[in-house]
């Protein structure tokens, strides 16, 4: 019997990796074979994902915190097809965030992205995919296209610091000296978020409050933001997922060209999840949380569209489920399996979360080989 | 496909009548049979199970709760066997008490308990069983006997009230005027309770404080029933059992020549599980709470050894779960299935136990029936 374990990381609690490790010890055994896929999105755990299940390998390269300071932040690299792998939050992440003047979103810059992207073509890279997610910055991506050679500046001509203080002053935006290697590259943006720049649902008002903007300040810098927009796209439309990762969406799709395809689809490709699939018995996977009300773009809906393709049988694990068994079934998860099995606090849940997960995989194991006679 | 549902009450959320009803909804289809089997352990609702299973009815008498208020209170009635089912509880029980000055053990009485007798063996009781548990008093049994008929004495001759503050005056007891008939009728303890009437595990060090017993009169309580022990037993040894119920258990032991038997084990037999699982092919069951350091006397335990004999499996459902999954195999039990599946406090834990129940009573289902091919 062969078992695929392809499950999300569970925020605040489990990696991918672990949580596949976890299944792997429960049912892995002589007779019953467990292929791991690990899982991502294009946020954190992207480069792990991608390095683990392509037996790549992570570079480190020197780059900038999104506060300018120096640090080793990781790329995944593919040999074979000649392919880098790089997360936006590795420099640009809201872990750099504490909340001070010195964090806020004016006073910081997407700088160091920019330069993981040099150090990947310094590398020799075809392909560059970037996870986008995960980042305190919002600049709208001009910080990495500076690294880049990108230039910014006002109406009086003056050149702008790549910060988001300077989004609401650009009135021009010079590529002249953009690194001319960026035209041999092909740039992949792997994300799964819809958000526009501007606009309810875009960069301010849908992401800036976690990464310190106030609501006060919400009307100014969605200002600020919108007069980059117009200047960044000239005569085009604006696109879902260009406010993604602070606006590294819209740059990236505008200066690098580059295409957006979903975090979940582009980690299954690199993998051998499909040709696995084949010759597969089970197929489990799981998230943080799974309920009726948010099944599109979840990785379990979409691993389990994959599995029914080949008709096999799906188990889903989550931290929190909430809605109906029937709509689940109507994806293609067959049982959705939730992991806390006690009274307990949230916190609790999240610090035994190894424990929990290990439990209902064996309670699973059992009853899926529980001897009963279905036809006496 | 026969299933046999054996779930024990949970108690503070499910009787066993409903859980077994949650089961049935849950597995009874056209290809399935659910066959329900009510449980009870000689506390709250074995009446009702014994009715259940038997097919039995309630019968209303007259009686007197601890206080001496008249109140009505059911006992059930097996017409085929003419035997009567008492809960102590439902005269003497917890259920009555306030903790005042009044409902103080000391100042109650298990005379109710006496009457439902007298009105089984007004009905033409050939057996009587009782279960012993949930009671409120502390009175030694010297209430129910007094309605039998006993008289107790103090060293002047001066007949006692049969209430708990007599017990350390009991000089002689008197059965001259015990109601003959009891002589014809073969009374059955049903009790999983161990404690003899005294020491450390006995009636008042173990279960007083429960009913009211301050710890500081905990000595001279304990020295009163001692006094009891010695008069009622003369050459006799104490026994296991004895201090069920408040000391109704030698009360019965003594007077009325009454045996101990399990509550599982009667309510068993005066069921058709042991029938039914001859052509069973799984059996579920269940209890407020499972864990691995008190698997002793535990309905699933119990349920899963006859379950055994005929070598089927065994699924338990419980409210919390604690322990090895190994050990709960090693007693019978395939899989144990915790019933909370979310964080949640114990509050809500218990006031959705029909929906706790429900769901996972589904997945379990699910699994039972997915098709994987294990073969592959």
């Amino acid at each position: 019997m062969k078992i695929i374990s392809a499950i999300d990381s569970m925020k605040g609690s489990l990696s991918s990796i672990e949580a596949n490790e976890i299944i792997g010890n429960v049912f892995q055994s002589e007779e019953t074979e467990v292929v791991k896929i690990a899982i991502a999105d294009g946020g954190e755990g992207t480069v792990e994902a991608f390095v683990t299940n392509a037996k790549g390998e992570c570079r480190k390269s020197s780059t900038l915190n999104l506060l300018g300071e120096k640090i080793q932040a990781p790329f995944g690299w593919l040999e074979k097809e000649q392919t880098a792998i790089i997360e936006t939050a590795a420099a640009a992440g809201i872990q750099f965030l504490d909340f001070t003047e010195s964090t806020h979103p004016k006073n910081t810059s997407s700088v160091g992205v920019g330069k993981q992207i040099l150090a990947a073509i310094d590398s020799g890279a075809e392909t560059i995919i970037i996870g986008l997610g995960g980042t305190g910055t919002v600049d709208g991506g001009i910080g990495a296209l500076f690294s880049l050679g990108v230039q910014f500046y006002d109406a009086r001509g003056e050149e702008l610091l790549p910060i988001g203080s300077s989004l609401g002053f650009i009135n021009s935006i010079d590529t002249s000296n953009l690194d001319p290697r960026v035209h041999d590259v092909k740039f992949i943006l792997a994300s799964d978020v819809k958000s526009t720049l501007t606009g309810k649902d875009g960069a301010v008002y849908m992401f800036g409050k976690q990464k310190g903007i106030q609501e006060e300040e919400f009307l100014e810098y969605e200002e600020a933001m919108k007069n980059y927009e117009q200047v960044i796209l000239r005569s085009d439309s604006p696109r879902n997922g260009d406010g993604a990762a602070g606006g590294l969406g819209i740059a990236f799709r505008k200066i690098l060209n580059a295409e957006v395809q979903s975090g979940l689809e582009l980690v299954i490709q690199h993998s051998k999840f499909k040709e696995e699939l084949k010759t597969a018995d089970l197929v489990i996977t799981g998230e943080g949380r799974i309920d009726t009300q948010s099944l599109q773009g979840k990785v379990p809906v979409g691993i389990a569209k994959l599995a029914k393709e080949h008709h096999l049988p799906v188990i889903a694990f989550a931290g929190s489920v909430e809605g109906d068994d029937e709509l689940f079934e109507k994806v293609g998860i067959d049982v959705v399996l939730p992991i806390v099995d006690k009274v307990t606090t949230l916190d609790d849940a999240l610090s035994n979360a190894k424990r929990n997960l290990r439990n209902p995989a064996i309670r699973a194991k059992k009853l899926l080989y529980l001897e009963v006679n279905k036809e006496g």
